[in-house]
């Protein structure tokens, strides 16, 4: 069957093209995709960064709902026309990782949509393991966030937030928006730190306390909301120096700091502040299936409002112009294509 | 009653003066000091680094053991000529920290021997709260290695040693030698990385793995040993940016990485590195009444052989001579001064 697929064809372009979908094979699921967002590390392939591990004629795109369309030989416990996301990890399971249990930081991991083709196409075929049965009334649109949530959830769960502890979020992007929204539902007391005028609004809007450190000193800030204790949690998503210099300040003896953020550079830290406090840092990657389940539960229960987190929705042939305006306009939240016109509500 | 105190004057200097010793006030304990370590903080102190803080007319040395010679009013449960240790830390009991129970990094801490005059004297008098009894027959000399042995305890406590483990201990010195032992006590596979020969040879003939990142890549030695799982806990004991290299290429996924080092200056780390692999590092400072408990029962049942730790002993006269010697020589493990003869054997 003929479908339509974005192929990223190098340097900030796209080709939509008409091709044959891929019929699933043993073990695997195909799903006609509903709604796929634009995820920030697929900012990065647009922009060329991702180059050399994708190459310049991939199908990217992995933030999805959809439906399943067909499935392949000895795939149970799954139907056809079933509402689903994807968890896009393909694990090897014989590296030391997965030998120890860490499926999701498997050495070898292919993250489907970026090492594989992914979304922004009609029909994606996956590891029937990867896919997450979703609810009959869960508006396909808000479910092309539960990727970006549980990936909140996963960071809110390292770093072991409880009710009543103070929380601080460094960047107010939409993981960093997402993650405050998982730490209050976990019951932290959440502020966040963000330089763009026009996210500290969108996040006030959301009920959080903000504070821009282009405005004032975000430590002192959190030293006077907690009577000089610091933040509990700190979670770091701004991927920049002046956020590493803020989270060791921030963070309260014995506070546990998330490294959210992708850093490509080497930052400077002050380790001093570790051992002064005996601050513990916690790297958080991607997601376990729990985090899935727990972001598809928050979603169903209507706790989380990930719908106020979509900017924008754009059909497949116009994704271009949505990677094009994503990428001169840092206020956007989450922009989705529609991908299958036929299955997007 | 006089006796003699060895005082820091500034600027490599100390003066053996004859004071009238302090009687112990309410709730506090005097000791007759038996022995007491040279610190690494202690030669901090002696190269003038710690001025601003201590002045220049302070009795330093905590590392040290003795005997109760006179009790304070309203202490309890301490006899005069029990054999003790002090833990040299007195906290505040009303900040965050002591709040939240972490006494040992409390925000107003005093350090006993920094902060207040220390063992480099004849009879120190401390806070009863701050005297560990030991048993009768354990030799004085090795009692004043429980100090930093306590935290090398802390330490893997921190890092939650497991038996059969793969541990990196980057730093032979003395405490890195104290951790290296704690380690293997619980049961860790322990390789050690140093740059100095012979510390080298000091912890082979201790038994231990070794590694010199001058001949070989210390992280690649780990993957070689872990089939490429890397070392799931590391101590970064060098204070050094090459150590701090170190500790992420060669920490295992979801590996502890155990802060033990005071890092002066801010070293630039590789952050990618803990996301990728979800990397946990631990800020560890001093220790808990606990691991001062581990630390005695360690020396009492013969499980961890200090005496092998003992480089030298000096008389409290020589104090000078062996400052100088200890700044001047990278190879000496642990110099003792004996301070009250009457008391030490």
């Amino acid at each position: 069957m003929d479908i339509t697929a974005a192929y990223y064809t190098g340097n900030k372009t796209f080709a939509i093209e008409t091709i044959t979908a891929r019929p699933p094979g043993r073990g695997e699921v195909q799903i006609d995709v509903a709604y796929c967002g634009i995820c920030g590390t697929d900012l990065h392939v647009y922009l060329g960064h991702m180059d050399q591990r994708i190459g310049n004629h991939r199908v990217i795109g992995h933030e999805m709902s959809g439906v399943i369309s067909a499935l392949g030989e000895d795939v149970t416990g799954l139907a056809v026309g079933q509402p689903v996301v994807v968890r896009p990890l393909d694990h090897c399971g014989h590296c030391p990782a997965c030998v120890a249990g860490h499926e999701h930081i498997c050495h070898n991991l292919k993250f489907l949509g970026l090492d594989t083709d992914g979304a922004f196409q009609e029909k994606w075929t996956v590891p029937a393991h990867t896919v997450h049965v979703l609810p009959e009334d869960l508006p396909l649109a808000h479910a092309a966030l539960i990727e970006p949530l549980a990936v909140a959830c996963h960071d809110v769960r390292r770093g072991r937030v409880a009710p009543g502890e103070d929380v601080l979020v460094i960047g107010g992007g939409p993981i960093g928006i997402l993650v405050a929204m998982a730490a209050r539902h976990a019951g932290g007391n959440v502020l966040i730190s963000e330089i763009n005028d026009n996210r500290l609004t969108f996040a006030r809007g959301l009920g959080f306390d903000i504070a821009n450190p282009k405005d004032e000193d975000v430590a002192s800030v959190i030293n006077q909301r907690t009577a000089g204790k610091g933040a509990d949690v700190v979670f770091e998503v701004s991927g920049t120096q002046p956020g590493v210099d803020l989270m060791t300040a921030a963070a309260a003896t014995r506070g546990r700091v998330v490294m959210v953020a992708i850093h490509a550079t080497r930052p400077q830290i002050d380790l001093f502040q570790f051992f002064w406090r005996e601050i513990e840092m916690l790297g958080a990657r991607v997601y376990e299936p729990e985090d899935y389940q727990q972001a598809i539960a928050l979603l169903v229960g209507g706790e989380i409002d990930v719908g106020a987190m979509i900017t924008d929705v754009h059909p497949i042939t116009g994704i271009a112009a949505a990677f094009s305006a994503l990428t001169s306009n840092p206020n956007a939240m989450k922009s989705l294509i529609k991908v299958n016109t036929e299955i997007a509500a």
